[in-house]
């Protein structure tokens, strides 16, 4: 069988877009698709579209929305890697601003001036997001000059705007109820947190109790790799993410390290002076470093960041303001947070850059589990 | 602008095609094109269509061929990862299976039966193969059952012949006219090579006598990457790869380890036992270790292992006949070479399986390297 798709790239990840009208909405049967179309139980995907990254191995599925107020819908999926499952619990702010511009390219949403607003709701998590896309004249845009750390290459600018974003998964800012904690791994020296949850349930290290800078690079975020994912799976359970039984899986929470801001070099070569940025972050995706860091974790700190003794604000020397500048193995993401209530940030904005890559026709073997046995 | 383009799957390796009717034929504005649409200026290749792997970044153009008895011309593009440049001196035979069974999917050779015959001439060697696809039924087929070492996934069976392919780069079979020679690297031991072009211009190095076995895993044959580059930066102008004054590039010669056969497990975890193959092979594809082999590097091994004394006949115990089976980190790869002429074949076959992944249209930022700036 073929099935139409659209491959975008949103900030600093790839994702393929399928139409909601294309696909089976019975979970179980997508699944079994979008392995079959990615290869994924290859761990090279070879046999497929995937990209054999975490950043690299994400699809989407979307439709108009029902709900009032909400433009299109969308269901996010990170592919898992040679595992051939899909992960079906966390949300994707780089492929979302895709996901606005592939809305307005393919006419999901009218095209209102110079810049068109489109609201999503991302399915997995409930979480709602604005985004705006650079329609300059009232057409759409298949390139643009717009970039974002982590790249060089330009694309359409999209501004990325999280709505009411505390507390989306767990129903709280802080689930467990306090800025900060200490984290016990086994019989080791514990660890000081922040658990959080606005834009995505996030898990957030010291990286100076840790013996960390929190501006590692990629090759040594990539040894911490064993002991971050046991924070993850030690935060889950007190953070209310899993149900009585469930084992913790590794999209949820997200987990990295902060730390005070340092002079460091960016993964592209360019360099960081200490006073160009608020805080240090190094993110996972899955059980690899992030290259740069998702949006989802970009609002939880930020948000984290205007909290009284958090691990962020302890990290920038007090709280934040309305802007909040993340210094990431990519270069520095800055984030705004406005319209506080009760002093939660109402509106979370990073402004992203997105293009259409590829529309294309997949060839989808029909029984991907048989063919791959 | 956008354009056409398929993702096929051939074997071990993932390659767009495009229609020669759809690029310039400008070398230098095809260059540019094809950086532009891979996103091959950065190292993840984020922004577009690119693998970021050596045998995931790679491109053919293919159009009806002018010349009599051949049915199609492509011309190979190995698109570098990071360096915004293409590599233009190499064949890659996974790709021609692809390419045989695109020719056939795409209306350029007519269906003959149960079994079409493709021939087609790779424009940057010379070389030309017959590539036969699975018709069963008289009609081209999208998937497939046959599988090739290195995944488990099926495609459609595709039998690739490379016809008379002795020497089609420099010549002659043996370039410096020695079965094995001494290379020497500066001032350490120099080591045992057989320099051989058969399907590909090939630097073999007696594994051995360089203290490795040729059954090494990925990782090994990745710290060993240096000093092999070495070897073929040090065979290319003995092989006559270079004009004067010329430095030598890391697509050709193609260099490897070769060793006798021994237990080793694949890296899908499959054993393999000493008796279930001939030669052990490690071999580089660019600056990285090749996962399984490339075809053009099997047929060079096989056409050395006929002759006496080269490193690829002490490793099997003495000249090998008209299958050999080749032990790659994927698995074994059987050769079979037949219809000799004067101890070197005529016609050298693999069995493979290609599938067609995707149809596409990519959009390519209109200048690419003003963008990627």
């Amino acid at each position: 069988m073929h099935i139409p798709a659209t491959l975008v790239r949103g900030g600093t990840s790839k994702c393929w877009l399928f139409s909601q009208v294309h696909v089976p909405t019975d979970r179980s049967a997508l699944e079994k698709l979008l392995v079959a179309a990615y290869g994924s139980t290859d761990p090279v995907e070879l046999d497929g579209v995937g990209g054999a990254t975490p950043t690299t191995s994400k699809a989407a599925v979307v439709g108009v929305s029902p709900a009032p107020g909400v433009d299109v819908d969308y269901l996010f999926a990170q592919i898992g890697i040679g595992t051939g499952t899909i992960e079906w619990t966390s949300n994707c702010g780089n492929c979302a601003t895709g996901i606005a511009l592939y809305a307005v390219a393919k006419g999901l949403v009218p095209i209102s001036g110079d810049r068109t607003r489109v609201v999503m709701r991302n399915s997995n998590t409930g979480a709602v997001m604005e985004g705006v896309v650079d329609t300059t004249g009232g057409v759409v845009h298949h390139f643009g000059d717009q970039t974002v750390p982590g790249t060089r290459a330009g694309g359409v600018a999209v501004g990325l705007t999280f709505l009411s974003p505390a507390g989306s998964t767990t129903g709280s800012l802080l689930p467990t109820g306090r800025a900060a904690e200490e984290l016990r791994l086994g019989t080791a020296e514990p660890h000081q947190v922040t658990m959080v949850d606005a834009g995505a349930p996030v898990v957030l290290v010291d990286a100076r109790g840790a013996g960390r800078s929190g501006a590692e690079s990629l090759e040594q975020v990539r040894a911490d790799v064993p002991w971050l994912r046991a924070v993850r799976h030690a935060a889950a359970p007190l953070m209310g993410l899993l149900t009585p039984g469930q084992e913790p899986g590794d999209a949820v929470p997200k987990v990295g390290l902060v730390g005070p801001p340092v002079p460091y070099t960016t993964t592209l070569g360019e360099p960081v002076a200490a006073e160009d940025y608020d805080v240090s972050v190094r993110m996972l995706t899955m059980n690899a470093p992030h290259p740069a860091i998702g949006l989802t974790s970009a609002v939880a700190v930020a948000a984290a960041g205007l909290l009284k003794d958090t691990v962020v604000s302890r990290a920038a020397g007090g709280p934040t303001g309305e802007w909040l500048r993340l210094g990431t193995p990519a270069g520095v993401v800055a984030v705004r947070c406005s319209d506080p209530r009760d002093g939660v940030p109402d509106r979370v904005t990073v402004q992203r850059a997105a293009r259409l890559l590829a529309d294309a026709r997949i060839y989808v073997p029909e029984s991907g589990a048989r063919k791959a046995a």
